[in-house]
């Protein structure tokens, strides 16, 4: 199956309300006022990283990349729990794991080790409590609404190319949790940023059941003439967000679209429709 | 790094206080009156399930094994995320999903899909609310308390090798859930019998700082003239408990044992001093 038909028949299983249909990054839990925010994301060796890369990079990224996707909720993070497959650089990994919870000041709540064969795959379930309600998704885009990324796009890219100024964009992403509180009350719809640019808006436009139109132009990206690159490569883990009119900026971001009613596509690039997903994002190894 | 290496490393990361030191098998977080609680288990191709398993029995013991250690929380379980390695006959692994789900009435809250190349991991988190507190551990266990055990040990190894009475045992464990709950609020120490009873009787004996003294002849097997090795297989998925004197039994259960003042070893089986936990539990493939 592919991913797609996978998700489709997942969502004929028993799903928790909080599931949003698996439509959304993800799960919530509401206990007594708070909300809990849940998100699960693995990486696998030979396709989320090298297998001759630094454990510590990896471990660091497998926390980052769950942490964005709390970010994108406007969360503040609780704690993580983890698989690890014992075998590759441990100690490396362990490091890591230390850097990224010391920064981000979110601490391990469990977690298991298996022994396996071959590629390994590090999986961790982040947990996060809500700082506002309604809790940000990715449908809540609204005709009128500007379309805001953070940060620069494309910079994870050329650090995977071995541009130095950019290995850390994309050995260490850094999560956005910060934008996300700050962001989350004024927020239409907001998503991060993992798979392009493009695609995301595209994510984004389709969930809402709107077109988003976007000027390239406006994207602010790390090499200028890479743009259509840089917007499609993904692992940026900046945040994608549309404000209501008239919302002053709640942190810095640049405005690259706008809302607009559904047309025939659900992302206009510079006025062309771009109806499939296909193309917009990178499948990278 | 071996698993208790690692284990002896990640206690020097920043750590919640509910991960109770990563002495015990799930995490738990307070939020107002309530407890949740956190399990995060893996299940690995060639470790814990064979290649050429069906993926139904593969999806239904990974939210087993999950669901049995909020089971030795006295837990009810709320909901589960998973992460699935894509690429095996996933049609098998949602129907097994589904069978599990609905069996345990536990929703589906959210997960991912990677993309693997060679054996396939397979994560999951499953979450509880505590029903009582304080929440069982497996250091609880006192002085002149009752060990016991709920069901027939060693049905999982009977299953494995292939005899058809007992093939359900090993493929599609039961998750004593009820058991749990009704035990929880007059257990000493609890937890799940995963890796072989005399290995799990040993850890809780370890974690109390105690010696549990073990009579086998008293323990429930599924093959009496393979008592040891019913004994040290483990996967059984039952639960192991003490009871302080007195306490009528909540839930059917057989006595096998009683709690001592720490001796020289954590357990005396049939009074011989079992110090190293070597050979107390099976790692099978």
């Amino acid at each position: 199956m592919t991913e797609h038909e996978f998700l489709a028949a997942l969502r004929t299983l028993p799903l928790h309300k909080g599931a949003r249909g698996l439509k959304d990054d993800c799960g919530l839990i509401e206990i007594g006022d708070e909300t809990l925010i849940f998100n699960h994301d693995s990486m696998a060796e030979g396709t989320h990283f090298r297998p001759e890369a630094d454990l510590a990079d990896v471990a660091w990224k497998l926390v980052a990349i769950n942490l964005s996707d709390l970010a994108s909720k406007g969360a503040e993070p609780i704690g993580v729990l983890f698989g690890h497959a014992l075998g590759g650089n441990d100690r490396q990994f362990i490091e890591g794991l230390r850097q990224v919870l010391t920064a981000y000041d979110v601490p391990l709540l469990g977690g298991d080790t298996v022994a396996t064969t071959g590629a390994s795959t590090y999986s961790m379930t982040a947990i996060g409590r809500a700082t506002c309600k309604p809790v940000p998704s990715r449908d809540a885009a609204r005709i009128g609404h500007g379309v805001f990324v953070t940060g620069t796009i494309g910079r994870a890219m050329l650090g995977f190319e071995g541009d130095k100024e950019y290995l850390e964009a994309f050995n260490r992403p850094r999560p956005q949790i910060d934008a996300g509180k700050q962001l989350a009350p004024h927020v239409g719809a907001m998503m991060d940023v993992s798979d392009g640019l493009l695609l995301d808006i595209h994510r984004m436009a389709r969930a809402s059941e709107l077109s988003i139109s976007v000027e390239s132009s406006a994207v602010p990206v790390a090499q200028p003439d890479r743009r259509g690159e840089c917007m499609r490569w993904g692992d940026d883990y900046e945040l994608l967000f549309t404000l209501p009119q008239g919302t002053q900026l709640p942190f810095p971001a640049t405005m690259i679209g706008t809302v607009e009613p559904r047309g025939s596509a659900p992302l206009y690039l510079d006025g062309e429709a771009m109806a499939d997903a296909e193309g917009l994002g990178y499948q990278h190894s």
